[in-house]
């Protein structure tokens, strides 16, 4: 089977999808452009709504980090079968998702004269959120639902994201968070992919 | 089974959830807040990220009305068994969701000065996305993969509230689109309900 993620030289939307290959032994071509030649007109003209990532297997080929990573999760066991506790982690999911929807528009919003004023947005997200996003994983024994699934892989990817760009470690009050990341981050497949990965920057 | 959506009296993010119960025959108390009296503190303290809809079903409560529309359409078979073509429905609804997010900017960065400005950054927005999801209905007889599923309620639920929002028939261009909302319309349980319901204003 051959299959081809396409994104950014970047974490990301796409890192939870690497992770999640990676892990689950996937193989998998892993396309990724510089930042700074985006767009790619030849290449933008082909994304069905103009944005990566996107995910061929064997020709077909869907967009959306969302669809795609539910799908990959499902292929190597990380959604579960009863309909109740998918639901319980695609609503993970998407909270994780507005999370970081909102961090994105904290900075779009910067005044640059108002220094303060925008750090006290993105710290009030934070702690909106993670704060939230830490007594659901500490009442699931680590994990959103109770067990290692696709939900877990999305957080670490978009928080490792958030601190590669904001330059800090956005988990660091948060340990049920840091250990999920750590976790994820020392997974059998994940901990060679995470040694041999061109490093990020912001 | 007791069954309880929480939303606002208007279609929104809810109407897609309300036509799939109606249309599954599965009773479900439909709690409507009016616009004009939220925030309700009592009832924003109590939703875990501080948004509707929820769905509560025998005591367990989910919120994000993606997730609450994927597990209802699950339920009542409009979502299918193939991994892939999940996949697939799962990136039409993000892609929807989308165009909505984008709608709703276009409207709130909306400068009083530039009226034709905003109008066309609103046209630009329904022209970039509806010709897009009117070629893949088209492409699938009418419904996004192929046959109805939990994808086609989301457009024909959002595409009407930005109808009521803004007072136009935004897919009176698009036949395939405009076909599709008569379909669900008319589905049983549906049109006993919208001839029942409340009329939804701006």
């Amino acid at each position: 089977m051959s299959r081809k993620l396409q994104y950014f030289q970047f974490n990301g939307y796409a890192e939870a999808i690497r992770y999640m290959l990676h892990y689950g032994k996937l193989d998998f071509e892993d396309i990724r452009y510089k930042r700074e030649d985006w767009p790619i007109k030849s290449v933008k003209d082909s994304l069905p709504f103009g944005q990566m990532p996107t995910y061929e297997e064997d020709g077909r080929t869907i967009n959306q980090s969302m669809a795609i990573a539910r799908y990959v999760g499902n292929k190597i066991g990380l959604v579960p079968s009863d309909p109740w506790e998918q639901a319980v982690l695609d609503a993970a999911v998407l909270n994780v998702y507005d999370f970081a929807k909102k961090l994105v528009d904290n900075l779009k919003d910067q005044d640059p004269e108002k220094k303060e004023e925008n750090q006290k947005n993105i710290d009030e997200t934070v702690e909106y959120y993670l704060t939230r996003f830490e007594r659901e994983l500490k009442a699931g024994n680590g994990h959103f639902g109770g067990k290692l699934s696709w939900a877990d892989f999305i957080i670490v990817g978009l928080v490792e994201t958030f601190n590669v760009y904001l330059g800090t470690d956005l988990h660091k009050n948060y340990p049920t968070i840091a250990a999920l990341i750590l976790k994820v981050n020392t997974l059998p497949g994940i901990k060679e992919y995470i040694a041999s990965r061109p490093p990020y920057t912001k």
